[in-house]
């Protein structure tokens, strides 16, 4: 390959989502959209022609010829879950670094399979969990870490939904048991957990429960649900995830000195200011009249859009690689791999009957 | 009893929170204090004097003076949890109409009594849940009925916690296995049952099931726990009380077509004014970039703070009792004993290991 510092990206398949990074991969000074491939070149057509791609951009019929192009250095993989395994892996053994939609794969065996394929080629794995790189998520942590302001965490509580409409309750690939098993769990629950896990930095819960009667549809799909995540020390988040409410996207994460709160985490109200909300040692005025302070917000400006960020941050990771021999990054793919243990150890709890499961 | 519009209250015990509802009695047009006991006549006195009560306010040195004052037509009892079943029973049995601090009752059983011991008397019953009678909370809850703007409820995620210090975790009665044996559930958790139940206009729960490994002390009284309670149409509640963690106070209710948010529902931030966000069909722009629209804020004023609208709420229903012979109202004790019977259940399914519980 040659060397540049311009990542060119390929992309299999023709998801809305890769609309939207697409655009991110054409607005990061670091990446290119080089390729895209269905398994109908027509379409494939059509979709470029639709989203603006350069004329240049190289249209394929099959996935394969996107991960044969030499030109390619990285793929982005928004297919359905269920193709995750076989088209994330065969990527990285075309030495092709993976950014990889979430779910990234409909367990953590298959996520293993994706990432030891990523090891042993020596290429960079990420997901596309964007709001993890929006300088927001960065503030906010720094909040948590602050013995001072924040103290230790006791819990988090989480919720994510949206209203999907009867065409996506009936025909999107999120609720097709044959490409997208998790559901809503796997889609929109991916950040509830995420976000807990983010919150605790990255510490694994002992045991996970789900919450009773979660939704699904007649296939079986879960359409809502919930759970709670137990840490050794007390801690304990709960999550609410969902395709049949009103869009929802709250963080609230409880600590012993201060309490955060965001409501807009995963994709924030405007791309280009976001806000967050803290109190530290808030208590009563006299006689519990009031308190004594309120919440302040923080607004954090953001000059590109978080998921152009993601793509940056990932061909940074690309470019060391390929131009300074760097070794890929290891945190990305860590923090990967917790999220699916505890989506692994939700969907084990509700098959066991709602009862605890171990995680490790 | 002499015929007067203004009802004269006796308090029983000199507790910190009968500072604010004193003040509130005296801020109410039509309730006036006239009478405070307590078991030391000095404590007592102490206690008025401190307080800046009215000359003519009666001290006494027992509850049982009290009770026994011909003037007195109700009282205000925010003794330990486990004497109301004795004197809130007795004071009925006086023809005292009850304003009763919450935890109502160790159990529903003993609630059960205070209850027949009311509605056989003809007196009032009301829990002192002074954020029901906001006016913030009649709104929001307008919010929650309405089906073109909110839908139907899905799920309410709900927190009380407040960072007791050393002093109240060694010393305060909630900490007490003899006087307050329901410990952060029944003192904090009792605000988030009654918002789960406030937002489903008291339909009651199939089951209750409580979250895994609540905080104790070494007396085995709760300082922080949680819960799940699952409606029959799916709709699910889950919520966090603690003692140990930032003050926080959160209502996230979220329905097929709104989501309402409140982060100060027990007691507002500011006396005066108070507020609560809504947003109703949220999606999001094209490309997922950002929301189609934020979240509103609404404010709502109040002339008078809510513990005064609650006890003018309470005089009103004694004085309809008293001058006009109306019934006692059954909304107030009806919701009192739906809340203490989730409470019940929680406590049942801590006991039972964290298996649900039918609530009936």
């Amino acid at each position: 390959m040659a060397e540049s510092p311009t990542i060119r990206f390929g992309i299999l398949g023709c998801a809305d989502i890769a609309r939207k990074v697409s655009r991110a991969i054409n607005l990061s000074l670091n990446s290119t959209l080089h390729a895209i491939g269905s398994r109908s070149i027509d379409k494939a057509r059509r979709y470029a022609e639709a989203n603006g791609f350069h004329p240049s951009t190289k249209i394929y019929g099959s996935y394969d010829e996107v991960l044969d192009d030499p030109d390619v250095d990285a793929v982005y993989v928004p297919l359905p879950t269920s193709l995750h395994l076989h088209w994330a892996t065969r990527a990285a053994e075309k030495k092709k670094h993976v950014l990889l939609e979430k779910p990234t794969a409909l367990n953590v065996a298959e996520l293993d399979a994706i990432l030891g394929a990523c090891d042993k080629n020596g290429v960079q794995f990420m997901d596309g969990t964007m709001w993890m790189h929006h300088p927001r998520t960065s503030k906010m942590a720094e909040f948590l870490a602050d013995q001072q302001q924040f103290g230790h965490l006791k819990s988090i509580q989480t919720a994510f939904s949206f209203a999907a409409d009867n065409d996506f309750l009936e025909n999107d690939i999120r609720v097709k048991p044959d490409l997208d098993a998790l559901g809503a769990l796997g889609d929109a629950g991916w950040y509830c957990i995420r976000a807990s896990l983010w919150a605790v930095d990255y510490e694994l819960p002992k045991f996970v429960t789900a919450l009773r009667n979660p939704v699904k549809n007649k296939a079986g799909v879960i359409l809502s649900c919930g759970a709670s995540l137990h840490w050794e020390d007390g801690k304990i988040a709960t999550f609410y995830c969902s395709f049949l409410s009103n869009l929802t996207m709250d963080i609230t994460a409880i600590g012993t000195k201060g309490t955060l709160h965001v409501n807009d985490f995963i994709i924030p109200y405007k791309e280009n200011d976001a806000s967050y909300r803290t109190v530290s040692e808030a208590w009563f005025t006299d006689m519990d009249l009031e308190w004594n302070k309120k919440p302040s917000e923080h607004i954090v400006n953001s000059d590109l859009p978080q998921e152009v960020l993601m793509v940056k941050e990932f061909s940074t990771l690309v470019d060391g690689i390929k131009r300074h021999g760097s070794p890929p990054d290891k945190k990305w793919p860590m923090i990967t791999r917790k999220t699916q243990l505890i989506i692994d150890g939700v969907m084990a709890s509700i098959d066991k009957g709602f009862e605890p499961v171990e995680v490790s």
